[in-house]
């Protein structure tokens, strides 16, 4: 939490591309704002010598990355000793690019990941706090209309933390890079812009009690 | 390709859930339609004995999942022999569960889990083949607006397949699931539900032949 926010994450082997360069950046504000954005992140683990990818919630704090969701009784028990290597990848789809040729057809995107050593959060402190931020980074504001943890749901949380340390963040924006011979095809080219997360009405619970009115931060919600 | 589309996958040990059973289920349709949906899945494998998650563009026919996209050169080659033992996972986040204990916020969403060895393709006949099936599966109808790949290009896109056989579709829905000592508290609860993938309006490339018109597959693009 006390790390620095601008700059660049370090480079390493695994996070240096052996093609497109050009599309891969370590600057730590375009990290944030992706992982920021996000409503959730797939988290990679091996089991048993084979690749597991399951999605999860997640909240950065600073340089720190918390994330919450089943990643398997195995994979929590391996995590409580001496943690358990992940690799996060949080991608935010920005549109549909419609190239003259099939073989210039591309996604706009941001897409972050990290690699490193996950661990279980057990300091009571840390993983209250640490969620009070979760529920805010779904739905910023509403950790202050809830009713929070007590002692025995914090017990029952399973929460990971992974410092943020070995990052990249890729992506690609713009127009289709369609070949030039192929500039005068009759076929429409472009991009076709789209948008994650986008809310509609919200629902109130059936057992809602009368007179509870959607509140500003749900009602105002939205993402990017 | 000859598979059948309608029952359900075998369970195994992987596709077992050790907690929250009720969300999980096989059935085939439920799995492709979340394959069907989604613009976008991840990608897990094994690199040096440390997981690794990359977003790939993919298309489901029958019960062949192919895979498009950047792996890196080392997963790529590995691929090229045995295979590559991968986990591809694709989300669709459909809610925000808003509860009035912290505790219990979550999110509604359909995830589908595929386990496999996934092979590169290297007959051309069916890389061609599903090629217009991947450019089809992310805007309907594209394939018979676009030019062909040519040898050359065909050569230059590496596939994996992965067969459809260790698969497991897991959900959440409906409203929040507060305890009943808590349904009097003063705090909304409800589910926002959230769409992904909304387009805007398509973006012409600036180098677009003069009276080119947004075509309908564009223009009528939508999802879910």
């Amino acid at each position: 939490m006390t790390a620095e926010t601008t700059g660049t994450y370090t480079p390493t082997d695994r996070t240096t591309p052996t093609r497109l360069r050009e599309r891969v950046s370590y600057d730590r504000e375009a990290v944030h704002a992706v992982l920021d954005e996000a409503v959730l992140c797939h988290v990679a683990f091996v089991a048993d010598g084979l690749p597991v990818v399951l999605p999860q919630l997640h909240v950065r704090v600073g340089e720190s990355l918390y994330l919450h969701g089943s990643t398997g009784a195995r994979a929590m028990r391996g995590s409580r000793d001496d943690g358990l290597d992940v690799c996060v990848t949080v991608t935010l789809l920005d549109g549909l690019v419609l190239a003259r040729s099939a073989f210039h057809h591309s996604a706009n995107y941001r897409c972050v990941v990290a690699h490193g050593r996950a661990h279980l959060v057990t300091d009571p402190a840390e993983k209250d706090e640490a969620l009070r931020h979760l529920v805010d980074a779904i739905v910023p504001g509403r950790s202050d209309h809830v009713r929070g943890p007590d002692r025995r749901e914090l017990a029952a949380t399973a929460l990971l933390r992974l410092d943020l340390e070995e990052v990249s963040y890729k992506h690609r924006a713009g127009p289709p890079g369609d070949d030039a011979e192929d500039l005068d095809l009759p076929w429409w080219a472009g991009v076709l812009p789209v948008r994650g997360a986008v809310p509609d009405a919200p629902v109130p619970a059936p057992d809602l009690a009368p007179g509870i009115a959607v509140p500003d931060h749900v009602r105002g919600w939205r993402r990017g």
